[in-house]
């Protein structure tokens, strides 16, 4: 369970498939070669981590919120729950890892713990935990809640809520289990330990239901860019996903959670920052700008108006679809949603920077709702990917294919093999957890040092 | 999705694997034989049900308790979630039923009614929910309580539960998906339907997150026998899992229950009735008996006493093994759990009409926990179940092997073969849902008819 990579060999970069129903652009289901039909099955998805397996990536990941994704028949906006969804996927994959999204404003810590626990249990240590506080009053509505609780008190409850899982996921200790036939005992109660948590949001005796599982603890992930959310993943997150569309956006905050993971006293090499990345790609440059316009005339413009009205708060009932977007229409937003501002500060500089149409506003937006959309070779997605790699802005991606599983397939066949040639990816899994792929330690159980110890 | 069966086609059988750890005899994991390293293996369940599967079996059930099984060393006393586990199991079977205990206790209805309608999808309509309140302290305090709350106030919660949740599993219309490119219209609006539930317990706006499942809902069992249980399982439950040591006490509940039913309007032939049988098996009787006391003679008498104790809320230390049980000592037990209560009384008529030992008392106990464990040959054990089937008091049986794999192996192979051959047992699946094993009809959406309808 150590670090698979020796020392001296070169710096590897981690590409986790971002999956999401028919693909990320928002008209990829209306494709004629989509699989719009299988939405909703679960072979679908078992084939995409296939895939990605087979093209030894990190691990395969979920977005999730415990509601419908937006009030709109124009895309798939149900999905089934991921935890289910991954363990099914563990039981026909071995060694990709399987990363869910699941909010701690809307579980109980006890009943997670025991979901994750479960998971990387069943994956032998592939388990990767996305950490949200889901900022949505639609949500809110199906949680018997009149109202949202605030960004502060959302991080408060789910800072406690990380202490409780952790200290559940610890509360055996690796060596507990005896199984002993002849003494008749089955585990160590001195190695098993009731965390008797005490808290403002929380009063969890424990021990959890479960011995301790392959990886100690699941991966901890985290994807708010807001500035809660960025204290909250420099002090807790061992990666982060993230949305940029240039370079030096991307730097920036590369810059700042690195800074602020070690003024937490954390080894900044173990929080890995992953931005999404969606690529289009062709034989030619132009050939993959042409199939990206051809998804961005797919869509269906009411469904993107109504996306960036509910982003930013706003009607845009007064646009035409061919007119120039006014440039103070974003600029300082008033009463928006904490979790879209970061969101909306990308679109605000777009309409800032490139001066769009409405129609070409809502097609750059199609793409990846924020995210790095790009068209290009495999060379020229591989140059990319490399320069934000060797340049402080990456330590991976959170790889969107538009279209599932076409454009996951000619990633993996064009532009993995160039970044395995420049000895930036790996050829082969050289571990079997989601930690070891991603290059971080296997915590030690909070209570493996103590010595007295009760029997939960 | 109709009901496979014909008309004239006898009564038939239903026959669940329930997976317990190594098997449901207390000390099974102690025998030399037992698969104890494995009891976290998720391979080892999958291999259960795949037998199970082949034997042609309704279902396979795994227990649940979000919390330790007992504070005792002396048994594997943790557990994988069921769900995850399930999900898992699904990706690799085709036809078994796949049914998880989940508490309205401890858990929110939209979170639980998602990960069974994902089960339900996932496992192409195979999800079933063993429909628990849990009484136990101990997972009381897993969950920021200081107390239990009463029978009444549990089963109260309980029942607006599955209101919410029987609307979340309808609030998507069967063909609401239109998944139609041309119109870009992925679903029907009209057939997506806010629920808008507001009751004492639960405020939830839904929809749900995920299209109708194949079931429609997955089958609602239950498995408690208080006065409450009754009255809920009578009022919901599709399946009804129960403890009976005697022919007699089985007949007066299965008469109990379908009168129950009937007097909710409901047709008693859609509510099957399943007590637990715990088959030691020989090609002898007397070999078979000799097995059973093998096992008894593994057991730790301080797990037994300690779980007699905590059942009965008593002290046993004044007893010496193999001194005689004062009949008087559980007759009329005071401040006893509710849920405890039945299965208290069977101890008591053990006691009572048997006069054992207290050794004798903790083997008879250390089987089924008050299931019936029987030892015999095939050809007996298939007659026990014959006769309680044809003589109202079962539609088919909740089969707990002691050891898993060996004993469920020599149910499959010496039990199921001479059912089949008296025609009470399927050869081969007539359907692929629960529902159709079980001869359930599938309900339609409580919202097919309304005409008005709104979006969520």
């Amino acid at each position: 369970m150590t670090n698979p990579r020796q020392p001296h060999q070169p710096r590897q970069l981690s590409l986790n498939a971002f999956l999401h129903d028919t693909g990320h652009h928002e008209a990829s289901w209306r494709h004629p070669e989509s699989s719009a039909e299988r939405a909703h099955d679960i072979e679908f998805y078992v084939e995409q981590a296939q895939k990605a397996e087979a093209a030894k990536l990190d691990g395969v990941f979920f977005a999730d919120i415990p509601g419908l994704w937006a009030a709109t028949p124009y895309r798939p906006t149900a999905h089934l729950e991921p935890i289910t969804r991954l363990s099914a996927m563990a039981a026909r994959t071995e060694k990709i890892g399987l990363i869910a999204t699941a909010s701690t404003t809307f579980h109980e810590p006890y009943n997670l713990a025991r979901l994750f626990s479960s998971l990387d249990i069943i994956s032998g240590g592939r388990a990767g935990w996305n950490i949200v506080t889901t900022q949505s009053e639609a949500v809110a509505r199906n949680f018997s809640l009149a109202t949202m609780p605030d960004p502060a008190e959302r991080y408060a409850r789910a800072q406690e809520f990380i202490d409780v899982v952790t200290k559940l996921w610890d509360s055996w200790e690796d060596d507990a289990v005896l199984a002993d036939r002849d003494s008749g005992r089955y585990f160590d109660p001195d190695k098993v330990h009731a965390i008797n948590h005490v808290g403002r949001f929380f009063q969890v005796e424990g021990a959890l239901a479960a011995p301790r599982s392959p990886q100690g603890r699941p991966v901890y992930v985290q994807a708010g860019s807001s500035n809660e959310g960025r204290a909250f993943a420099a002090r807790n997150a061992e990666a982060i996903f993230t949305a940029h569309q240039t370079l030096g956006d991307a730097q920036a905050f590369y810059d700042d959670i690195k800074s602020r993971a070690a003024r937490f006293g954390r080894d900044p090499g173990h929080v890995k920052i992953l931005p999404g990345i969606s690529p289009f790609l062709g034989d030619t440059e132009q050939e993959a700008k042409e199939l990206q316009q051809y998804f961005n005339e797919l869509t269906v413009p009411a469904y993107g108006i109504g996306q960036l009205e509910s982003l930013a708060g706003i009607s845009l009932g007064h646009l035409e679809l061919d007119e120039r977007v006014p440039v103070e229409l974003f600029a300082g937003s008033g009463d928006v949603l904490d979790n879209n501002r970061s969101r909306l500060q990308v679109v605000a500089n777009i309409v800032e920077r490139d001066r769009p149409t409405l129609r070409q506003l809502l097609h750059r937006l199609a793409g990846g709702r924020g995210h790095n959309v790009v068209a290009g070779t495999p060379l020229q997605v591989a140059d990319i990917i490399t320069e934000w790699f060797e340049n402080g802005a990456a330590d991976g991606f959170n790889v969107m294919p538009p279209l599932y599983p076409q454009l996951l397939d000619a990633f993996t066949a064009g532009v993995v093999p160039i970044l395995q040639e420049r000895g930036l990816f790996r050829t082969e899994y050289a571990g079997s957890t989601l930690r070891d792929h991603y290059g971080l330690p296997r915590p030690d159980s909070l209570y493996a040092a103590t010595a007295a110890a009760t029997t939960a």
